[in-house]
């Protein structure tokens, strides 16, 4: 089914069973009755109870079948064991969809999964769709369609707004509907989806795509269990104008651990998942405060202010706030230009002490004298040599006076200047951000946190208007490959080679004089290299040899190798020895492909040598990559601007390294059943137009990689 | 004067005088008037004033001269202009400290200099300290001696309690003071140092260091004046068991350009003082929360429940926020070991379905019984397989059950485990976050922020009881350095051997015989290199021969190499040709000395080639350095591994390099006067115990700085 089909029923019920209701409103059962009528729930509401006829003063059903009509959407709040029978009485019912709270299936391992395949088997049958289980439900705020037993809706219910929630963990998603709400954002809907065992985050980030209350789609991800089908969420997001801003946790080691025993779901590689969200235009965030901050910014500047560029001003009363900001916007590579002359002129007219250039100083003047304030602030606004200005207000709004100056100035700023963001650095009384919030202006309490969700602001507007990606052909299934692939480093090249891979002309040969010939006929000096399946670590037994100069050199260098792995690895089958011309080129890359359990075949890109040990600086995509994406791939490592040519070093061939990196991908997908891993260690990239040749290459079976030793 | 002396007047006055005094209560003479009468100061408050004999209810007077007393402390709230005057008034009545709010001094330019020189000299006169000018003053909490105008006064007076502020900026401080009484920490005192015409941070860091109600020291630096006294205080911190947490601004290059334009003070390196707060045993923090947070953590946690190691537990009753602080606690360095077995079973058995390794996920089960919250916290926080414990409860303290089922299970956790650190990470209602804090328990708002401060707080426990810096014999200023020192690589590698830095044995020749004659001396393989004073770049004009095997290749390089010079420099002045023997290493770094107008001469050590252009991977430190502090530097570059043998790589020579690091080290002081840079690019690093050798160096003299070319 297409993302987000057959959610209507569930996100907009207009009657709501709850299978287990209880009197006892602090339960799971009783909670959802409570909050609906606490609320003002326009829909039918039935509580389903055997024991009782009334719950909670509503007049109660026996069973599900007993219910006057079948109802849009049924809240599964009984045990596990009891859940499968449940939502077969609610498909024989005709109920459109459920969401079943009960823990207790797939997160517990096999016999759980056995019972959550039951539930989805039942909802299947009839079409119905069910939400979790293992989660904390669904809301609907203008609606007021609660299905959830969540804790944050105890003392309050959020604002209608435009923030749309979904999240596969119900805490995670739970605690960023409160704190958006405290912090005076306005939410449309919230979902959460546990084990997805039928509706999944791609469903929900699909719908609110479609959802006309909906401008910003916050998702707190715990892992990827269907890529396809989030791609195609995440493009149809795009496609309505709607930014997504992502937290995924699970990033490190201990935290995938953590993710797996927790959520029972198999755990794709991290990295891939980040590419997989900026290729389809969604911005990563690393934090619930980031998440919210920026969600509700977005929806305060959306549809036409935000920022289009890096370019930051930053006016302030006090010199310690703006070296404060000036550091913050750096580290997030936002940039600070000097203002133009005349609106250095204009605030140095007005405060001749203060500094003008860019973060501005206005010191305590500014706001001691409202109309200096707003002459100051307008000049600044007015400056096109900027794409965002922040201005920080620390304390500002608790003082009565005070607050009436900056809100007066700032109403009018906005009128002057409509289509300018300008965001501020505020914390204040809740009516008092509200009151900015509807004038125009995000608000972002914290200072150290501001210049990193302006940075972010106008990676959503680049993201908004780039190229879509182009989207590859489908790549057909190649041909069983030769066994000769996957037994020598001369086989691997030959397939890739094929493949579009540039390789070295080189020979394998079986003896001395065929080595001393074949070095005459490439040319010197030559290289040897022992060919063996055995050997995937060539130089450990001795088995490189180079430089070799002369007929005479190269009988004794292969002499000499053959001796010393003979000596060192007595068992290994070797197939010859291979002869290679010496190859020079300025940098060295390391080329991979694999297949992630989750994302499929992937491709990645690196620097080789002691660079790719200190410093993780490798870019992976899932395969295939076009060649525009190699290119992007190749941009994103730290060590782009070497290769590019910074300080007055030669330009590599970085068109040449982002073909071989597409070649790679494409080999990658059309040999999957067959290829577990592909090693190009190194890619040599030489200046230029000069091209880059894999020196070295090593593809692995499925099948032998559990004796792979590295 | 030695850091902190004759404070005690400024920051526990008696008496209090303020010149300018004003009768309205918003202008800058006014409201220290009001704060001191509103908030109960009970000492004497002497408004000074020529026109009134009454300011603000109270008695005014005419002139300090009139007063009936000479006052421990003058507030001086006049212009600038007038600022002069009233401070040789106050030094004349026998004032003991002044306070001088006024701006428009140094920050200002020469004039503004000259003018503060004047206050200086008054003050120094009588022996009178002096805060300020462009300050926003001082307050001490306890006694209600408040100097300051700052607004964040306006609305409430902090609570008292054992967190000192020192700021050099007055809104950062203040701003830092009103958002720590915000989250609940206690403040002992106050104080903003601006201009610091007499009284420095490192004052006010020495007095706090023997106030006895102060426990921890907050810092907000803008720039460091004088490095020896900032040590002295930093020391003397150190061995009064009080950490100092450093917040300072101007990072970056856009900062630093915001902090020179604000603050009219040098700018010394951003690293260096990294690096000397880090030696001297502060913690740096990067933004104004983790200021706070850490602080306030630290002061709950004193004397002794720091956490004794990076070890951390996590107890959640909710998989994605374990899940969430895994990332976290892994991303600033902290582990999550395996609980042990005894204690997984007793979760298991409480829960079966929990996840019981690390983090704990004790499911809702958790929160919904009391017994069973208590007996899995008492299980975790019993396991000294960890050294602090973290506990998330998001929204808890917003419900009344759940408060009071939390509160008294911590209160019996504290009990049962005094020495062990839990920290909550959780917001709620300020009495509830009081509650909390009195039992001892640390609590951080933001789910980010919580693992970091954990981290930070295990460092200031490692810097605590972290051997002591010796502190290093004084090196005495050597005689002035031979003329060819400047000349070329063999002159500067002549005296940095004679300083103790391994250097190859090379020859300086002029002829091509000559050449040969030293090739054969020195053995083949050698490298030729042009020697020139114009020349330091020689590759760049082909001054560089590699890998000479015979006579004869020497004679053709010599050759070819003065014809290309000719042709590329004609007017580089020739010294003849180095002949110098190939040597082999593992590894290349780059040393180097040069002079920080703020900090000295400094040491600075980082990997070469391209791997120090990608990643800015040095260490710096102020010269000079023992052997020990040298391998510090080594041990803190993110290439360490790689130099200590990583992946069964063989270990290199670090012990000859850290002896190179702080031989360069003892030879930039020695020869401050005369050398402003000194370059070792590379130094040759080869296999564990066979030592280091500079391949090239450069010396640049003070009066050539300006034309050097890079």
């Amino acid at each position: 089914m297409r993302p987000g089909e057959g959610l209507d029923a569930l996100m907009a019920p207009r009657s709501i069973a709850i299978i287990g209701a209880s009197q006892d409103a602090t339960k799971i059962g009783g909670r959802p009755v409570d909050l609906l009528r606490r609320y003002g729930y326009a829909g039918k509401i039935y509580p389903v109870n055997p024991k009782s006829d009334v719950v909670q003063g509503l007049q109660a059903y026996a069973s599900v079948g007993a219910l006057p009509e079948a109802p849009d959407l049924a809240i599964i709040a009984v045990d596990a064991e009891r859940a499968p029978e449940a939502i077969e009485q609610c498909a024989d019912r005709g109920v459109r969809s459920v969401v079943v709270f009960s823990s207790g299936f797939a997160e517990l391992g096999e016999q759980g999964r056995a019972m959550q395949d039951r539930l989805q088997t039942a909802a299947r049958r009839t079409g119905m769709r069910l939400l979790g289980p293992n989660c904390l439900g669904a809301v609907s705020i203008p609606e007021r369609a609660i299905a959830t037993f969540s804790i944050v809706l105890e003392h309050s219910m959020p604002a209608a707004g435009s923030l749309g929630i979904v999240s596969q963990s119900g805490n995670l998603g739970s605690y960023t509907m409160r704190m958006a709400s405290d912090r005076g954002a306005g939410i449309s809907r919230f979902m959460t989806t546990g084990n997805e065992c039928d509706i999944d985050i791609a469903d929900g980030i699909a719908w609110l795509a479609r959802d006309p209350a909906t401008k910003v789609i916050l998702c707190c991800f715990e892992a990827c269990r269907d890529a396809g089908r989030l791609i195609a969420a995440l493009t149809e997001a795009r496609d309505a104008g709607k930014p997504v801003v992502a937290l995924k946790v699970g990033t490190s080691e201990a935290g995938q651990a953590a993710a797996a025993s927790h959520t029972g779901a198999m755990a794709g590689s991290d990295a891939v998942f980040d590419a997989l969200l900026a290729r389809y235009g969604a911005v990563r965030v690393r934090s619930i405060e980031e998440l919210i901050d920026l969600g509700h910014a977005a929806s305060i500047l959306l549809p036409d202010r935000l920022p289009k560029g890096p370019r930051l001003a930053v006016v302030t009363a006090s010199g310690g706030f703006g070296v404060l900001l000036a550091d913050a916007a750096q580290a997030v590579g936002l940039s600070l230009p000097e203002l133009s002359e005349a609106t250095q002129r204009a605030i140095l007219e007005l405060v001749p002490f203060a500094s003008a250039r860019n973060p501005v100083d206005a010191t305590a003047q500014m706001s001691s004298r409202p109309d200096m304030l707003q002459k100051i602030l307008s000049a600044v606004v007015a400056d096109d040599r900027t794409d965002a200005i922040v201005l920080p207000l620390p304390f500002s709004l608790h003082m009565p006076r005070l607050r009436s100056v900056y809100m007066e100035t700032l109403r009018y700023i906005r009128a002057q200047y409509p289509d300018r963001p300008v965001i501020l650095c505020v914390e204040g009384p809740p009516d008092a951000l509200a009151e900015l919030h509807a004038m125009g202006y995000p608000t972002i309490a914290s200072f150290d946190g501001c210049c990193a969700i302006v940075a972010a602001l106008a990676r959503l507007q680049a993201l908004a208007t780039a190229p879509r990606d182009a989207g590859q052909p489908a790549i057909a299934k190649a041909a069983p490959l030769v066994a000769d692939a996957f037994r020598h480093e001369l086989g691997a090249k030959a397939v890739l080679a094929e493949a579009g891979i540039p390789v070295l002309a080189e020979q394998l040969v079986l003896d001395a004089d065929a080595a001393a010939r074949a070095a005459r006929e490439i040319g010197f000096p030559v290289v040897l290299k022992i060919a063996s399946p055995d050997l995937p670590h060539k130089t450990e037994v001795g088995g490189v040899a180079v430089g070799l100069r002369s007929e005479e050199e190269v009988r004794q260098a292969h002499a000499r190798m053959l001796a010393r792995v003979a000596d060192k690895a007595p068992r290994a089958a070797i197939d010859g020895v291979i002869v290679a011309p010496m190859a020079q080129g300025m940098s060295e890359l390391i080329l991979g492909g694999r297949i992630d359990p989750v994302f499929g075949p992937v491709v990645m890109v690196g620097l080789g040598g002691i660079f790719a040990e200190i410093v993780q600086d490798t870019a992976v995509q899932m395969a295939p990559v076009s060649e525009t994406q190699a290119m992007a791939m190749l941009r994103s490592l730290k060590a782009f601007a070497v290769l590019d040519g910074a300080r007055g070093r030669r330009r590599t061939d970085l068109e040449a390294a982002a073909k071989a990196i597409a070649a790679l991908s494409r080999f990658a997908v059309a040999h999957v059943d067959e290829v577990s891993e592909i090693d190009i260690n190194p890619l040599l990239l030489k200046a230029e137009g000069e091209g880059a040749v894999a020196l070295d290459a090593l593809l692995i079976p499925h099948d032998s990689k559990a004796t792979r030793h590295h």
